[in-house]
């Protein structure tokens, strides 16, 4: 079995053939989760599955579990997967490779005539993206035990429809309790949405860790004034005490380097007039790390800089936590079984940390748990313009293959 | 003729009388220049001006000059005023005050049965704020010719009316020339708008310069990519290039104290997504100072440091010169005609450079002029709780007065 290889041409036909479902002019794909267009591409996954030999099962979130029997059907399935939902202006890649992969694998081993052990299982998470319904990750955290099915159910989006009614609306709200559908492991092939891999010319990331984050709202309240007349001294400018905060995330994060990473995405300024002194600006900070002392440390330095600005600066911080998100230590067997399978391969490869939150980090609470980075250009994602080779998709794929094969055979 | 006073109660009682003419409810005025409300505040003036026995002439901009002759009408009027239009949330008192204090001044030389050597005019110009139709100080800019009529004339508002048509519709185009009406000088009353007198105790402000200005648009292009996945090593971040000028701007404008003046006022930050990291921000720099070779210092310092901050970020900076409005001094008889008027009444005051702009600035391209500043609450104007005390407006109406009667009579 050592030989053995996914087909890389098919592997992409199928992830051009589904990035015609709800394609955009600019080459990306716009298929929300629980539209009509994402009950086209489940589908699709549904129907490949089946002719592939899988039987397919949906729980009450809408999750897709494809099995493809083994020798022993006791044994509870090693699992693969992603999720096939996009971003409004999403790629051909994220989550979706990691659905088709898996698809590919079962493929590959009918094509060889090969029967595991244990089942394999290929699944399709709802609502990865979080665009439609916040927050992200929605079902693979209700598997994961991170959110009730309740609370799920009544997440609506901006046109006032819960999810629940969007589920039902498309005909995938199973009956099966979610979260019950056994799996021995579970691995996820996922796009890197970095630029690492490409900058190294690595083929394939081993990933050991998710990121914990920590995200924040600060606002920055001064004094609203006249920028002819009000002299420097005499200012209360919110923007300035913002800007001294943008600054202090940055050498927070460089402090924690090389893993620390701090972001402020989001500035907003009031009034935003070009001659009146900013009186508030509104900002976020995003900070992750995959230590989790170092994330409160982080957590810790944030907020006494923020007083320190605003003191020094004659204005008010307030400072909200919005998020956290512990760090994911992904399961050591599994990792090790990626490891070996990338070796098997002759893949370039090193071990990464995942800076996004992918639906592994929850199934890790559960299940034993370890994802595979494939390099994508520029590391652009969220983004039509998202885009890996052929190549890259087929490495990946074959260390799944492997990955899978280890673990249902062991 | 030392002893000579403005009726106090009378010059409130019409701040309060016109201030019903587009009143909001949080007791500010909204009187967009050219709409049916500045129609009605027009009509009034010119009835009032009629009873104290004033011509009013307009010119083809829709300056109001109001006449109250002299002994020998050969003489060019000494004139004063301002502006009756407001901002869309603006207060009672901006340019307001120095139209109304030139009435009162007209007013109280009726009732003291005076007659000046030279007449004294009371103008009214049209659209100082710029709110309706770009750019502000719109028809004083005529008169002093740094806008032609034709050009002005074509300015649109956002519905797309021409200044013209809209100029047309209250029915105050006037025939006369824009510019030609003579003048031997020119006094305006204008509100601080600023917090130094205020903070200082002082009653009247002698105006001796107009700050110069110079207005830019700064782009920094970064590349916009995931705030999870790309390490601060590789990141192009433009939102913390933008910060560093925000910083820079507080130290050019701080080495160039106490007269100089830095302002970014305006940010937008693109995609403006809390876990993004920003790919682009667009800002606004404002630079004021009394003194050009200062002014020409900060725009070198500041294309120097952006151009500093882009490479050493690894972004793109653009920065745009928009405006430039050069420094102007004041006439030095008109401004020792207000601050021996000051002394003559007895009120405490400092010299003071405006550091907003004025129809004065333009109008003292043509004529002598000079301006005369009266405190406001907290420096605060643009606003509707712009505030001042009757008494307040009392001693810049008497240094007007006896401004305008050191003139006539000389």
């Amino acid at each position: 079995m050592q030989n053995l290889r996914i087909n890389a041409e098919r592997l992409w036909d199928t992830l051009m053939e589904t990035a015609e479902i709800g394609k955009t002019p600019k080459g990306g794909i716009k298929r929300l989760t629980l539209t009509d267009l994402d009950r086209q591409v489940r589908d699709w996954f549904k129907a490949r599955a089946e002719e592939a030999g899988c039987t397919v099962h949906i729980d009450d979130m809408g999750n897709m579990y494809a099995i493809r029997p083994g020798r022993n059907n006791d044994l509870a399935p090693v699992a693969c997967g992603s999720h096939l939902d996009t971003q409004p202006t999403g790629g051909k890649y994220d989550g979706i490779l990691g659905v088709l992969a898996g698809l590919e694998a079962v493929r590959t081993l009918n094509d060889a005539g090969y029967e595991t052990e244990a089942p394999i299982m290929v699944v399709n998470w709802t609502n990865e993206e979080g665009s439609r319904f916040a927050p992200p990750m929605l079902s693979s955290g209700v598997y994961g035990g991170a959110f009730t099915l309740d609370w799920a159910y009544a997440r609506e989006d901006r046109d006032g429809t819960k999810f629940s009614e969007a589920l039902e609306g498309i005909g995938y709200r199973g009956t099966e309790p979610t979260g019950e559908r056994p799996m021995q492991c579970f691995f996820e092939i996922h796009i890197e949405q970095g630029p690492i891999l490409e900058a190294e010319g690595k083929q394939v990331g081993v990933v050991t860790d998710g990121q914990g984050q920590r995200w924040y709202e600060v606002t920055f309240t001064g004094f609203e004034s006249h920028a002819g007349t009000t002299p420097m001294p005499l200012r209360k400018d919110a923007l300035v005490a913002a800007s001294k905060l943008v600054q202090g995330v940055q050498d927070i994060a460089q402090s924690k380097a090389p893993d620390g990473v701090g972001t402020v995405g989001l500035m907003e300024v009031s009034p935003n007039s070009r001659n009146v002194i900013p009186g508030s600006v509104f900002m976020t900070v995003d900070f992750r790390h995959p230590d989790d002392d170092k994330l409160s440390a982080m957590d810790r330095e944030l907020k006494a800089m923020a007083a320190e600005i605003a003191r020094e600066q004659g204005v008010e911080a307030e400072v909200k936590d919005i998020w956290y998100f512990p760090p994911v230590r992904f399961d050591e067997d599994c990792i090790k079984a990626v490891r070996e399978a990338t070796k098997l391969c002759g893949y370039s490869t090193r071990d990464m940390v995942s800076g996004a939150g992918h639906d592994a980090c929850y199934i890790a609470r559960k299940v034993p748990t370890s994802m595979i980075f494939a390099p994508c250009e520029k590391g652009i994602s969220h983004n039509e313009v998202e885009n890996m080779t052929s190549e890259e998709a087929e490495a990946s794929a074959n260390v799944l293959l492997h990955a899978l094969l280890s673990r249902a055979n062991a």
